[in-house]
Formats: structure tokens, C-alpha cells, sequence
């Protein structure tokens, strides 16, 4: 419970920067602002922006943040110390980053006596005019600023007297945060904790010389040990009251400090105060939200957000969370806007399926012979390869058949699929004919596509469109395959998951046979047929 | 650097039984004794092969170990405690534990006090009873065992004297290892090392009286709060000897603790011995085999063994890296297996050609055009999604090709395939025809299979077997599909990965299209060709 007196903590989000070095992850201006947006919706005290002396395109992301300004956050701008043997006044890094037009600046500098020598090839000495230089001119021009010691914790086990010599021109030059970066990602949590309460108790000798503010500590981790969110917990209760990282944990090589585990171990188990609890019940949405933007698969298995990370299996373990969840859950999914998810699996007993029938709005009595054919038809299904756990909209489908409910929008009468694999190459390689019979009509329909499943999708469509228009809203949106049993070669079932969409709902269905394309037609149709009874049911709803 | 005075940690891999738990996972018999193998050649002492009381497929797979044993590891199958009010001697489960035939078995049973209450729903006395005899009952029967203490610290933290009396009991019963499970994940480091410290005094108590062998202390964690391994890590500096994990953290919710983060972090940073050098340098291998094997995409981000894991963008960067890589890389990547990776860099990717060409006994000379031509042709076909990480065969043939060495065994002239997806059902609904050209003769054939792949096999083999009667003892043995960028639905790439024996090798060939029946062909041609040059070359090989 997030309380007054909790102690207070400032959550300093760099997706948009240190996040954008992930692999494979690139951001339009456009996507940068949505993304800004959202944590600022969030709650996020300090977001990172850009650095605009490195990437000019970071300018115009903040010019336009200027135009329409955040509600609550601050947007800070990133850059490095001045190079060596130049003067500020002539680095035009520094002049991009004053264009940047922020309150808050982030600079970071060398901690590491060796980076100094042999990266930047200068003198020590000239690296601590070049913090304090830095500072100072930011200062002078009206600038808050950040101090980012990179590669501090190497370089504090290298040298540590330099390390603190760092920091101390830094603090001398105006900096109001230190925060200690553990660059490489190569740190554990024990020696986090032991480096941080130096730096603390270094900070209060400062302090009683009463010469200076004193600056508050922040914490910049990343997660090449696994460690990155243990880490910043333990520089926290050492004492840092500044945490970075970005949403997702997106970063260079192994990613950095996920907010998302972040946020709710602070807030939910160690009872410091971060956002508030509305705003920490977004945080699954949020989650979503950049991986959608940033066009990456989210992690279903990601802890607290992910869409496994309530999912309970098994039998008599199901009936026991619904009794008591606390037992079974770490936290309540809803504090951070998950829910739990009971799977549908071989293991499955009726307890499970009972749940999972209600999420679909349907109650099933366990003492009733309906639900214990759902039980038997699954546990059947199963055993041929059927796969309930991500396909519950095939699950749905199979119980409202079970229920006697299932609406028919249209039959298969036939259904032929032709591939020319030499010549003709490229696109249009197949070609697929479809009988269907819909209201005792039939309509007899091809189509060509890039692929088999492609066509098959097409001519399907193309003969249900004129009956159901709200087909052209559909879409395919992911596409699975799985061998089972792979090792009897090409005669090994396959197990084909097919996801569809219509723009503001996705659902998912199944199909399993010997012939990739046979369990690829049984996903796609049940795929149509599910939106099209999503679609029913919601104009059955406006009728009430 | 491991030496024989390293601290020793028993390593315990659960992959086999607690990984499958994570959705969407699933394996055969046959992929588990793979995995097992490999485990084995790790070097893991101990192996969790499954639940037989829960799962009969599980007693097969022991019993094929039993025919097959595996070479340094203990197979350790797993099982709760008796239910309450029964007796060992009627407990079906404990009867198939003992099927099993393992030396060791581990035993589950509960440590908290609401789960004996609510869940079992029977006495707390009864249920140390169920602890004590299951424990004595194995013990009888010759076995030694491991006691997994359920929900450990969740009950400890709610009824203390309960959750010791729990250990009191199995000790007493005979157990080896007392392993405290966060079974729900939701532990911080600092609450389990003050919990193991607890346990290990009171084992040093127990130890006083002198009444028996004191067990000694696991650790199993998972990943809810993204803090197993940094717990698994909390425990064994607190004095725990036995870490349980999985390969590439797999596990129900949000996973196990993950043993290719767990191993390096113990054995390279905290100076414990769990492995051998060698076998540590296996450890991203084995990652991405049991990641194939369960047909998941390996996570590219993972610390120690993703692909990115030390991924270093251009730039001024880069040269550092190169000049002194321990100031930018936390390990040297070799430690693991893993490698430094120059993302767009011209000189990686051509040292590593020619390593790759070594290992087909190819020496190519990396100043002669020929060399720049193979890296070329690769990045051209890598960045249309083709990977021979895994496809050896198609790679060696490329390397062939470029040398102008690539022998033409037969050339396609024309493939078809056509599918029937309605009518007659079930068996032999796809047809395949082919034509192909052998020493300028044309032959056309035609075959049926139970899928469209299995009839392009047939077709093929049928066109070249009466040229080639080598063929009939090739066979497919597996086949995986793989849906790149899958998020564009059907027309995404799709690549196949086809293995091929000839009853005493294997190799496994890659195709790549929006097609997955033109990517299906294409490794099913190359798999006959690379077994026709295998054939080849040990003919010749027989002449010399």
C-alpha cells in the first residue's frame, strides 16, 4: 500500500534512448512522442528523450515536445561531457543539446581511470575538467542537471579514489543527481550494495563540510548478468533514490533495467513510493502498449506483466487459487493491471474447465453431463495433438458445439489447394478453390496468394464477404507452426496456430493434422467463424 | 578460474519436468532423452526426468534411460508425498516412482501451513506424517532422497516453527537434501539469505544433538518478480549447495531459475565449481539445441548466451572493444561458447566463414575472392532469413557451389503440388508431381503422401531412385517449421529446417520462403543432394 509516508523514489525512464540501442528496435519521431506520452500518463517523473548531438533526428522529437508539452513529466536530454582539449563554448554537442530546450539535462562522463587512458586517450586530470566544465556551462545557461557515471562499478573496482574524484568535481560543478551506471551489466547485487553505501557515506562527509548541496543518488543498471533488476532493488535499500531503466527492459545486448519488474517490486514489496496505485494498475497496458509501438512480440512469460504471469495449469491446484490466491500469487494481477488465466491443458481437470467457461461468460454445472463431454472432447483433442492453452477461441467454439449453441455462418463443401514450386516463381504461386454453402447457397470461389495458407485465406474471404461484410475488417495476424512428434519426418503431425484480428479484438484458434495445409485451413476457418460470432454478439448486445 | 579448491555446487536441471510446465511447451519422449544427453555431456549432476505418478508417458522415457543409461548424471524422478489418510503401500504414485528405477527420487511436500489446511485439507500433524512416511517408505525401498519443501518461503514467512518442523521431519525421515522452493516466485534476495542463514543454524543445531547426517541445503526459484536467479545467487552465498534451475529459464508463469545465467555467474564470478572449463564453454550450444529441440525461437537478448549477448554496434566503439575487450565485455564471451559479435562488421563475419569452411575440411584463403564471395552469398541469404547455424548440410553445398565443386546429381525441372482438403479425408490427400532431369533424361513421376511435404518426398525419391539407389536408405528424420517475423500473418517467411539419415549419419538442410511449401522443397531437394555427395565422397573415398 502506497502511503504518504512511503519513502519516496523518482523513476527516470530511458527507452527512448539507452532502450532504442536494442538490437533490431527502431523508433519514428512519431512513435517516440506516443511512447512519451504514455509514460507521462503513467506517472514517470523523468523520461530520457534522445541524445540530439549524436542523432539529430532527436531534435525535432524535442522541438515537437515543446509544441505540445508533457502533463507531469520532465523530458530530459542526453549527451556526453565535452571532448577533450576543446573549450564548451565550442562543442557542438552541447550547443544541440541547449536546442534540445529542456529544464533537465543528463551528462555522462568517465568513471574508469583505464576508459580515460586508453578510450578518450587523455589525462585524468583533463577528464575531471571536462566533468566540471561540462556541468558548469549546462549550469550557467539555466540547466538542471544529471550526472551519469558510466562504467562506475569497473571502475570503481579499478581505481576507486579516481572514481570518487568524479564524482566529487561533478557534484562541485552543480550536478543534483549522481547516478552510478553499471555499463557493462557485469555486476552482482551484494557488491551494488557495498559500492553504493560508500558513495553514500562519501556524501554525507561532503555534506557536514557544508560546502555544497548535496546530490542525490541514482541507479543505472543493465541486465548482461541477469542482475539488472536485482541490482537497482539493491542500490535502492543502499540508498539511491533515483532508478533508471526502460520499459520492457529493451537495451543494448541483453536489455537494461525492466521498469515493469522495476516498479512493482519497489511499490508493492518494499513499500516505496513511485506512482501512484491507479496509475501502477496501467502498467500491463503499458507494457503492451511500447511493444506494439516498437513493433516487437511482447514477452508473454515477463514477470508481473506478462500473459503468462498469472496463468495457473493443473487440476486440483486451479480449485485451490480460486478458493485462495494469495496462496498461489505473489501479488493480485490486478495491482498491475494483469489478470490471472486459467490454461487449458492435458492436465486439465473439470475445475479448469469450469473457469475457463465462465470467462467466456458461460456457466456450466460440474454435476451436468455437458461438462464432463467438454472434459473427455478436450482430453480427446488433446491426445491428437490439439493444443487449448493459446487457442481459446477454438476453445470457445468447441463449447458452444458441446452446448448445442454452436451458430453455423457457413459450411465447407470443398476445399483444394495447387502450388506450381519451379516455374512461375515468387508471387502467385498458389492457387486455391473453395465450395462454400452459406443460408443453402453455394458459392464457388479461387484465389492466388504468396503461399498456400495465403490463398486458402483469400478465396475463404472472397466467398463470405458478400454474406458477412464485416469480414473485410479481419485480419491475420500471427501465424504459428509446431511439429509434433517431428522425428517421423514429414508424416509427424503439425499443429498450426493461427491468430486473427478486427481491429480492436484478437483471438486465436487451432488446427492439427498430418497435412500442414489441412491444419492450417482448420485454424483459418475457425478463426472466421469466431469473429464472425464476436461480431453477432456484439450487435446482439446493442439490440438489448 | 575453477580449481579444486573452489567451493562445490550441485547443479540439478529441471528443465524436463518443471520447464514443461511453461505454456506453450511440449515434448515427446524422444526429445527429452535428447535433452537429457546433452544435459548429461554439461556435465549436470543431477537430471529431474518427470512426474511418473502424474504422467505415464514419464515412466517410458525412465525406462529407456534404464536400456540407455546416461553417463556421469543422475536421473532423478520426482513425486509428491503420499495424499493424507492413505498408506505408502496403496499409493499408486509411489508405485510408479519406484517403477521408475532411479537411485534417486526427490519428494514435494508442503512447508506452509494454509496449503496443508486449505489445500490438502487435512491436520498439520498428518501432513509431517505423509512427509515422514513417503521419506521412510523410499529410504526402505533403497532409494536416497531429495525433499523438495514446497512454497518454503511463503510458509516460513507466515508460521516459522511450522515450516521448520516440515525439514525436522524429512530429516529425520532420511532425506539428503532439504531444498527450500519459492514455489510462487514472489521472494527478494535479502529475504533469502536471511531464511537459508536461518536454516542453516538450525541444521547446525540438529547437527549438536549428533542424532543424524545433516542434509545439506538446495535452492529452487522462480522467476515471478525477475529475481530467481538473483535469489538462487542470495541462497548459495548464504550457504546453500544445490541450485535447481532450467536450460534458458524455462518454467511455468514466468519461468525457473535460469541455469545458463546461474552457471557462469557462480562458476566465473563468484569462484564456485559446478562444471568443468570445457563444459562451461558448451553452455550457449546447449542453450540453443534444447531451444530447438522444444521449437521455441531462442531468446536473442539472453545474458551470457543470446546472440546479442555480446553484440557491439559500429563506431569508435568497436575499435576499443577490440583493443581491450574486458573494459566493455563482463566475460570473455569464449567462456561460455557464446562469441563477440561486430553488428555490420565485414572482418567478424569473414574470420567466421572461414573457421565454419575449416569444419568441412574446406581451407579458403580469406585474401582471394572466393572467400569475400561465400560471406557475401551468405548475407544475402541471411537477410532473406535463411540461418545455417543449425543447417550445416545446405551451408557445406553453398561453400561447394561458390568453389565451382558443386556436383549436379539431378536438375528439377518442374515441381507440383495439389491438395484435395475436404474430400477423402485423412490419408493420401495431397499429390505431388515432378519432373527432373538425370544426365539429360527427362523423368516424370508422380506420388501421393498424407501431406503435401511427405508427397514431395515420395515424388522425388521415385524420380531418382533408379538412378540413385542409395536413395531408398535415406530417410526423413525430422522437420521443424519456423514462422519468421511472424506478425504479418500468412505471408510472413517461413523457414524449414529438414534433417535427412542414411541410417548412420545425419544432416539437416534449410529453405526459406513466403511459401512453406516452396521452403519445404527446397530443403527436402538439398537433403537428397547432400546425401548423394556424402555417398560420393565415400565412394571415392574407398578408391584411394
Amino acid at each position: 500500500m502506497t502511503t504518504n509516508s512511503s519513502p519516496q523514489l523518482w523513476l527516470y525512464d530511458t527507452t527512448l534512448r539507452d532502450g532504442t540501442q536494442r538490437e533490431g528496435l527502431s523508433v519514428s519521431i512519431e512513435d517516440k512522442l506516443r511512447i512519451a506520452k504514455r509514460l507521462d500518463q503513467l506517472g514517470v517523473p523523468f523520461i530520457e528523450g534522445g541524445w540530439p548531438g549524436a542523432n539529430p533526428k532527436d531534435v525535432q522529437f524535442f522541438w515537437q515536445l515543446q509544441e505540445d508539452p508533457l502533463k507531469q513529466a520532465e523530458i530530459v536530454a542526453f549527451c556526453s561531457t565535452r571532448r577533450p582539449n576543446t573549450s564548451t563554448a565550442d562543442e557542438p554537442m552541447l550547443q544541440a543539446i541547449l536546442a534540445a530546450g529542456t529544464r533537465w539535462v543528463t551528462i555522462f562522463g568517465k568513471s574508469w581511470d583505464l576508459h580515460v587512458t586508453a578510450g578518450l586517450k587523455t589525462t585524468l586530470e583533463e577528464n575531471l575538467v571536462m566533468i566540471a566544465d561540462t556541468i558548469e556551462f549546462l549550469r550557467s545557461q539555466g540547466r538542471r542537471v544529471i550526472y551519469d557515471a558510466e562504467h562506475w562499478f569497473d571502475g570503481y573496482k579499478q581505481n576507486p579514489s579516481y572514481a570518487l574524484q568524479t564524482l566529487e568535481v561533478a557534484i562541485a560543478a552543480g550536478a543534483e543527481w549522481l547516478v552510478l551506471c553499471d555499463t557493462n551489466g557485469g555486476s552482482l547485487p551484494h557488491e551494488v550494495s557495498q559500492v553504493v553505501e560508500v558513495v553514500n557515506s562519501q556524501q554525507s562527509m561532503t555534506k557536514n563540510k557544508g560546502q555544497m548541496t548535496i546530490p542525490q543518488i541514482g541507479i543505472h543498471t543493465h541486465n548482461d548478468s541477469e542482475m539488472a533488476v536485482a541490482n537497482a532493488l539493491a542500490a535502492v535499500m543502499a540508498g539511491a533514490t533515483m532508478v533508471q531503466g526502460t520499459i520492457n527492459g529493451y537495451g543494448e545486448r541483453c536489455g537494461n533495467a525492466n521498469l515493469c519488474s522495476l516498479i512493482p517490486n519497489l511499490q508493492l514489496k518494499l513499500g516505496y513510493s513511485c506512482i501512484t496505485e491507479d496509475q501502477l494498475a496501467q502498467l500491463t497496458e503499458v507494457s503492451r502498449f511500447v511493444s506494439e509501438v516498437v513493433n516487437l512480440a511482447p514477452d508473454e512469460h515477463a514477470p508481473f506483466v506478462g500473459r503468462s504471469a498469472f496463468a495457473h495449469k493443473g487440476g486440483i491446484h486451479v480449485s485451490a487459487v480460486e478458493r485462495n490466491p494469495l496462496t498461489y500469487e505473489h501479488i493480485q494481477p490486478e495491482q498491475v493491471g494483469n489478470r490471472r488465466r486459467i490454461v487449458i491443458s492435458e492436465q486439465s481437470g473439470l475445475s479448469n474447465v469450469l473457469a475457463k467457461a465462465r470467462t467466456f461468460g458461460i456457466e456450466l454445472d460440474k454435476l451436468k453431463a455437458e461438462a464432463k463431454q467438454i472434459l473427455q472432447r478436450l482430453k480427446d483433442l488433446e491426445s491428437e495433438g490439439f493444443q487449448f492453452e493459446a487457442a481459446e477461441a477454438s476453445f470457445a467454439l468447441l463449447m458452444h458445439e458441446a452446448l448445442g449453441g454452436r451458430q453455423q455462418f457457413f459450411e465447407i463443401k470443398g476445399f483444394q489447394v495447387h502450388c506450381d514450386l519451379i516455374e512461375g516463381k515468387e508471387d502467385s504461386n498458389a492457387l486455391a478453390t473453395v465450395k462454400v454453402a452459406v443460408s443453402g447457397k453455394n458459392i464457388l470461389e479461387a484465389a492466388e496468394g504468396n503461399g498456400p495458407v495465403a490463398a486458402l485465406d483469400a478465396a475463404l474471404r472472397k466467398a463470405l464477404v458478400n454474406f458477412y461484410p464485416q469480414i473485410a475488417t479481419f485480419d491475420l495476424t500471427d501465424y504459428k507452426v509446431r511439429i509434433l512428434n517431428g522425428h517421423t519426418g514429414t508424416a509427424a503431425k503439425t499443429r498450426v496456430l493461427v491468430e486473427s484480428g478486427n481491429g480492436h479484438q484478437r483471438w486465436t484458434t487451432v488446427g492439427v493434422s498430418t497435412n500442414i495445409l489441412e491444419a492450417s485451413y482448420q485454424a483459418v476457418v475457425e478463426g472466421l467463424e469466431y469473429g464472425l460470432l464476436l461480431h453477432s454478439q456484439a450487435e446482439a448486445a446493442l439490440k438489448v
